[in-house]
């Protein structure tokens, strides 16, 4: 519980990270901000000191977490100076050998959408760990262990993999509730009716794998309701093609 | 609660429906269903006559659910006998006039996924009612009332589209949960590390409203991610093509 820490960052996941490393025992020493103010909000949290160059960062840190956005890595990697600890990013598409100036270097990915404001039980992210040897991989297990219940190892092929499953299941669900939120308003329906629904189909999908929990008229064959669908969707061909990709995706997934 | 119902059909809504009644205080007089085996099973557990003939049917009735396969509904409704009680189908995408050889007829939605064998909590399944005169009206939402908490009138259009909604937040949903399924399974990954991620997104939705909640690379605009993607997604047609018309889908989305 003595390894030390210094946070570049001061974001969404900056700030659960170092929360959760703080309220595990491990002292937070900086939190570096380009702008201050951010600095001082996150310091003040974790009880860290707050700085603004990168030149000022403590050197006998044993991690430093870069967790600032996906094109700001290279430009911090090149200011900072050189340090002896494990180095770390936070990204999920980025390889990890974006950090090969350093000695020891690695990736903590909280696999999970986090947002500052919405308070979250950080031992249920899933933290998905890579590393370039022996001493980085005994950090980052230690620390990621000690903040997630949920810690695995996977290189940058698979967490690049893991990024894209996110979006089909993350982000394209979201839309297709936004598309169906959208269809019933014009209707003038409220789109908690769907609630009771949603909410059993994505139990089912984690109980019985989705594969086998697929129902539907496109699993069914059903041609005659989807046809009266489509002619629905007429009027909007962004979700008239969509339900025919998805139709078809769904047909060709159950025909093989 | 001495209004007498007989059911027709004996599948997952005849099962679910005529249990919830029954339960509710509601006599059921007979089950029907074209293999008498299916109508003794469900007959015995709601403690009702088992019959195999529609002209067999009880002409006294108050109430005859005719929940069979949408296509068998016209075959039913031609087959029956006169009845002066109320006759309602169960289904989504079928007009309520497919009812009007009849005086009082109408439409019972349970808007939810049914399984025979999955338990399931009736009073929060939504019930969608529209009937075609005051006496049709009273039956259907007294029983709707006594056996669901969330009762909602909804007419013949305002059903299809729920029906469509359904089908884009729950089986498309699903879909997209099995695609990253396949995509993680090629890498080794397994599919419940997604869970807390699938979670948070479907609470959000349901909390925030879907269109608040979009977040992701297309809505953020990020093109280089998306094209990473889109590129590991080369060797499967389907699934680059469904990645970029819900890209395209987000981004028309949050330009307008």
């Amino acid at each position: 519980m003595d390894k030390t820490i210094v946070i570049i960052g001061a974001g969404n996941v900056a700030t659960h990270l170092s929360m959760a490393l703080k309220n595990a025992g491990y002292p937070i020493l900086q939190v570096f901000s380009r702008k201050i103010d951010n600095a001082f909000t996150l310091a003040s949290l974790v009880e860290a000191k707050a700085i603004d160059k990168l030149s000022d960062i403590e050197r006998e840190a044993d991690l430093y977490i870069i967790a600032v956005s996906d094109v700001a890595i290279g430009q911090v990697v090149e200011a900072m100076p050189e340090v002896k600890g494990v180095v770390a990013h936070t990204a999920g598409s980025v390889d990890m050998d974006v950090l090969n100036r350093f000695a020891r270097y690695g990736v903590i990915y909280p696999f999970q959408t986090l947002t500052k404001e919405k308070e979250l039980d950080f031992s249920r992210v899933p933290l998905l760990i890579e590393e370039n040897g022996s001493v980085a991989r005994r950090i980052l297990l230690e620390l990621a262990n000690a903040i997630s219940d949920h810690v695995q190892k996977a290189n940058s092929a698979k967490r690049k993999t893991l990024h894209i499953g996110a979006v089909f299941s993350s982000n394209f669900v979201n839309h297709l509730y936004a598309i169906a939120y959208e269809l019933l308003k014009k209707e003038g329906l409220d789109f908690s009716l769907l609630e009771p629904l949603i909410k059993e189909t994505t139990q089912k999908a984690l109980t019985m794998s989705p594969i086998d929990a697929q129902t539907g008229p496109a699993r069914r064959g059903d041609r005659a309701v989807m046809e009266r669908h489509k002619e629905l969707l007429n009027s909007n061909s962004f979700y008239h093609e969509i339900y025919s990709i998805l139709s078809e995706s769904i047909s060709k997934m159950y025909a093989d």
